[in-house]
């Protein structure tokens, strides 16, 4: 019996819809249509979009919205995010299919697919090696700054569609420049114009709008969401009654019609190999991604993401996405939050968004062909120009001067030397800097708050002090980081003052004592006995003092003692 | 006059010799020549034998002798260190000089000498851009391994000098083994079990026995020490008389007589850029080893070691050796040893026995020729068989599981992968292991030692809690690194703990809070209050405090708020 408990409990972390349809209601089920079909209004255009975004075909993009968001909506631990095509992805995909050892393999289809395959298998191998832990080393300025880089990245890329011209050959040439802006297609340009205009006004403008005529709040979350869709459907039809393609302006062109089909012939392991390192950087910032979006929305609600349970979710979720012809899939965040607001209660939702996306390219595909590409370049624009956050550089900055500079080094990095580059350079420059950090930790020099058992740092508290005892509480842990400043520390306060007799080091703050910095203690502790001082201890933790009574050092330390408080240490000694 | 007193201070800095010289007395005098000339005896055959060890000729060892520790002398921080050619640096060149692009080359000796200046070029820069502090990087636990490892690697090379055999061209083949081991050189065997057996006895034995005989401590010293000289010139005058050379017992040939000419004639742009890598992890280990060798003498009698300054005092003596016709140097762990224990004062010494050597090679250097090759691979062996410390693996291994895994790991990381592969390996995996010690900070759950102000975790103390209070004193700076360590066990306690309404950090041991932390602890703050609770800080230290300041954190606690003592929190809301 309990052998089959054990199984039903495992069953439902792989697999979290077994948990929450036992107590899915009515309401619920309401609520998740809603917010299903708004969401699915919303995949269209974004799927298409994403795949132009990643010099893919459109088709690519949409079946990446099918299988992929169901299969995470059975093994996902958010209840809310929206797994598809996302931008940031995209942008990543773009890059390595252009990278010249990859476009030279040719066969850019292929190769996507193999992206996805390796991104999921990439994350699955993460979850049995449970390095979702690994996801906290990129810190929130390097996830900042890669995210307002790779937007700006996006909006350079999408600004061409936008004027209807081909991506500029020009080099730091002026006439080459003029000539090249002198050929915008003006057919083009006005729809971009027009397109930008009406996205931005079903942003604010139509809530604010809508709210002061009363209507209840599902309804204006409805026809705000529809903005894009209703982009896409205007600027359509203009193309296809006034047959602007004619007049150079570009399309979508045909979308295969009916739902992909399954098939693993993408595999190859030439291929495979040469595309790695791109599948790695791609299934790490999506995990990032994801899970820092199912974090959000969780938090608002009081639910619980697993990491490593979204490692497997994500990762199968990506492997369907090859299997069915889909680019690799993440948590898209502006997709979450229409999800979300829309009044999602699980990834029902999904679902639904996924079943309406197969009805839809089985019966609407063919109308899909007439889709102005700056239409949906206009779409991404203004989905991405929320990422770029200035002003959270410059908090960051003000905050604190190493994370800021991580920031902006990050975000110059990925727009000046690549996006893998960018965001390995931030990783690099974030542990070293934690490094530099931990390796200059916290020191002070304690006296007693009078009439109480408080110390506290002689430089901010007025306190007691004894002139033949040097009492110094280090705020950190001793590892071989930081270990040889705090022993420079000891040395010059030792000469400064002369008349100390006994040193007390407390370490309220210490939880670990490594081997070189016990190394490094123990021959200190030699040079003190030398010069007829002591070296004492007070306000060990458990922990430390566990490790400690392992070697002979509190042996070493007499006639030095440790001691309980410092209070006791004063007592005695002062 | 202030001008000149600050330039006389820049001086004296760049060149300690001129301070102690001031107040320098006959006394030391005496002390500084008979340490001197101590370590001289140990140098010459410590010269030749490093020089062969590194595959290079005897003479490139006795060069290197000379003109550096006399620069060292001038610059360096140690009053004791003894410079010139050590094991680890040798073994290191040896495997450069044998690599196959390098070998490619030709000409080992220019070789060696761009490796000198190389080196001390490359500790120029570090100390240019402050980075002594990197040495901090390698923790004892991998320099440890890395010791032990290389030491192995020195003991495995000299086998075939001790017993008169070329290096082996068998691989895992029994057949060729045997035939190898058979062809045993007798003559060179019977030298090497003599050279150990008298190198061994030099060592306790006779010191035991002349303290019986109460000899003065300076004689025992200064006969103790004479080991390997006399070896040496034992089994020198053993070959030439039996005229051994010609039954095959190798011998270290021709030593050009007079001191060396000093030449830039190696410089070579192209051999330089090829070598480079390999000088950067030998000016990396010199330096580490020279300052740690450096630091347990000057501990032992209160001086100090300026770390910038050994990287200027080292990169010229480096630069010296190239220009001087010598190998690289570094501070030697047994002659310092030798020289400190012989009771040198000064540097004065060192400057001594670099005199005595220079009139050695002028004077003795046809009576070099004969010195059988395996009398020097005993003295070698002898000398770093210490090195291999295999009670430290244990030791470490027991009192920190991380440090013995990155010991040992350093230790086969360097007889399987190669010298730099190893010390690589090992820094990686300290980082990598400091990094995940610091995202699992230590974290306890307080109460109140009764009729006291202290707080103590509730599992190691009898202490007084508060079913609505949840007391959390977390005891490491809050970073990317550990913040949803932090978060997932604060949620996972507020779930244990439904009647929790106040949630208080006690920050005693937190100094520090990164842009990453303080947005995670925004979001958790956000969760807490949307459940009714407040979340509440005590006990933050000044700078803490002075950072939050900046945000709007405090603020958006409310009505969660900051206390000065933990005491004051439960005071109000116990």
């Amino acid at each position: 019996m309990s052998a089959s408990f054990l199984n039903s409990r495992r069953l439902m972390a792989l697999f979290p819809i077994l948990e929450w349809l036992k107590t899915y209601t009515r309401q619920d089920s309401h609520d998740d249509l809603f917010a299903g079909t708004i969401t699915a209004i919303l995949l269209v255009p974004q799927g298409i979009a994403y795949a132009l975004l990643a010099g893919l075909p459109p088709q690519l993009g949409l079946y990446a919205s099918i299988l992929p968001p169901a299969i995470y909506a059975l093994m996902g631990t958010s209840r809310t995010l929206s797994v598809g095509p996302v931008s940031i992805a995209a942008i990543m995909i773009a890059g390595a299919l252009s990278a010249p050892e990859i476009s030279a393999l040719g066969n850019p289809m292929q190769n996507a697919l193999l992206l996805s395959a390796e991104s999921g298998l990439i994350m699955l191998a993460m979850s049995l090696l449970r390095l979702g832990g690994l996801v906290n080393f990129i810190s929130h300025p390097v996830l900042a700054g890669f995210t307002s880089g790779a937007a700006l990245l996006i909006i350079g890329s999408q600004l061409p569609q936008l004027l209807g011209l081909k991506p500029p050959d020009c080099v730091l040439d002026l006439a080459c420049y003029s000539s090249y802006f002198s050929s915008i297609n003006t057919a083009t340009l006005i729809i971009s114009t027009a397109s930008i205009s009406v996205l931005i006004f079903f942003g604010k403008p139509i809530t604010v709008l809508l709210k002061k005529t009363g209507a209840s709040v599902s309804l204006v979350t409805a026809i705000s969401k529809c903005g894009p869709l209703l982009t896409v459907i205007i600027a359509t039809l203009v193309v296809n009654q006034l047959n602007l393609s004619a007049q150079h302006v570009a399309i979508v062109g045909n979308v295969p019609a009916g739902l992909p089909e399954l098939s693993l012939a993408f595999v190859d392991g030439h291929k495979a190999h040469l595309l790695l390192p791109y599948a790695a950087f791609i299934a790490l910032i999506a995990y990032v991604e994801s899970v820092a979006i199912a974090k959000v929305t969780a938090n608002l609600r009081g639910q619980k993401i697993v990491p490593n349970q979204e490692l497997i979710a994500l990762g199968f979720a990506n492997l369907s996405a090859a299997i069915s012809g889909g680019m690799p899939v993440a948590g898209g965040f502006s997709r979450t939050m229409v999800n979300f607001s829309a009044g999602a209660r699980s990834q029902m939702a999904m679902l639904i968004a996924a079943a309406l996306l197969g009805l839809a390219i089985i019966f609407f595909s063919p109308w899909f062909t007439d889709i102005p590409k700056s239409a949906l370049a206009a779409i991404i624009l203004v989905a991405v120009i929320r990422l770029v956050r200035v002003k959270h550089i410059f908090h960051t900055w003000a905050y604190d001067r190493a994370d800021g500079i991580a920031e902006v080094v990050t975000l110059l990095g990925v727009l000046i030397l690549g996006i893998e580059e960018g965001i390995a350079l931030g990783i690099v420059l974030t542990i070293a800097s934690h490094l530099r950090k931990s390796s200059h930790p916290h020191i002070a020099i304690v006296g007693r708050v009078p009439e109480t058992e408080h110390f506290r740092n002689i430089k901010r508290h007025s306190v007691e002090t004894w002139h033949h005892l040097l009492l110094v509480r280090i705020d950190e842990n001793l590892s071989f980081a930081n270990i040889s400043y705090i022993e420079d520390y000891l040395e010059t306060e030792l000469r400064r003052r002369p008349d100390t007799r006994h040193i007390i080091l407390i370490f309220t703050s210490v939880s670990d004592i490594d081997t070189t910095a016990l190394e490094a203690l123990e021959l200190f502790n030699k040079s003190v006995l030398a010069t007829g001082r002591t070296l004492n201890i007070s306000e060990a933790k458990g922990p430390v003092l566990d490790k400690l009574q392992k070697t002979d050092f509190i042996e070493q330390l007499k006639p030095g003692k440790v001691f309980f408080r410092t209070e006791d240490a004063v007592k005695e000694l002062g």
